[in-house]
């Protein structure tokens, strides 16, 4: 297969490309990388399509949120929560519809915090749990066979001595492990799935 | 109590004030009415509270989203969507923090597409689990002893002729029943919650 991996350089990215790359043919776009993307741009999604041929997989290991005490939180900090990682994946499926061959998938990343809350997480919670909702709805009205499925670890354990504070009592995943699971949504059946890790 | 409901003059904000009216003072703030609020617009959010003493209990029965197939959605109605019924009822919550007493609530509404998608819904789903993630984390950082909760309803027995193609083999709710779970939040002790009617 030919697979476009969004945010191909950070912890994440490397291990979904560490897991798949045997395999198939890897196309890596990240911020600074080459093709570039900016997923908080429509434009620079629609640019990053119209310079590739058709693929198979379309992967997005990329998105962030701010996080802060409810109390502080600004309009703005909502607004780009949800232009980044929660739109900015939607619109990499809406844009990338007629770029996925027949029978293609596309695999998102959300996160714990749409099932549990943690404090200053309001705007991962809500963006997190859109995304699974999208997902689940966007599924059932896929053409041509396009599956889509998203991924939803919790933190992982290459993460938490920067983030570990923030989620007590959370029992940390490698990233290898998440990884895994997005090989499950590349290579496998399924679509409209939320593959929980950890 | 003192109430501030908005879209009071809809279906289920008749329905609501009904259920609530007898027992408490009333506000009824609609997008035409008197006072006047388009959740959509942050300002007009802020003049709202800044117009109103503190109140008792903020309700929202406002808020709506595109419905359209998936093939046909265009970044606008994500953005649409996105802005009145999350970001709106978001907004009323950051906005309203300062204006409601001390132990008071929010109680928002949702819907059944969070968890059961329709062909056309894929941006309400996402609208309305969004909303109900943000009110599960939001309710464990509110100061003050104040509340928050979603209503998330099945479609309405009033709406089932204008709607109804789009549920198959939903059954549908009196916006009666839809109004009792707003008055369990209201009156009753619990936060974090998505009550579910349907």
């Amino acid at each position: 297969m030919k697979i476009l991996l969004i945010g191909s350089t950070g912890t994440l990215g490397t291990a979904i490309r560490e897991a798949l790359a045997p395999r198939h043919e890897f196309i890596g776009a990240s911020r600074k990388g080459q093709p570039p993307v900016d997923i908080t741009d429509p434009t620079s999604i629609a640019a990053l399509y119209a310079s590739l041929g058709k693929v198979d997989a379309v992967v997005c290991a990329a998105g962030g949120a701010p996080v802060r005490p409810l109390s502080q939180l600004t309009r703005a900090d909502f607004e780009a929560g949800v232009r980044d990682k929660l739109l900015g994946q939607v619109e990499l499926v809406r844009a990338g519809l007629d770029h996925v061959n027949d029978r293609g998938s596309f695999t998102l990343i959300s996160g714990v915090l749409s099932r549990e809350p943690v404090r200053g997480g309001s705007v991962l919670s809500l963006v997190n749990a859109g995304l699974e909702a999208f997902v689940m709805a966007a599924a059932i009205e896929m053409p041509r066979g396009l599956r889509i499925n998203v991924v939803s670890p919790t933190v992982f354990t290459e993460s938490i001595e920067a983030y570990g504070a923030l989620f007590p009592g959370y029992s940390p995943v490698p990233a290898a492990d998440v990884a895994r699971a997005f090989v499950k949504s590349v290579e496998g059946p399924r679509t409209g799935q939320v593959f929980v890790v950890g």
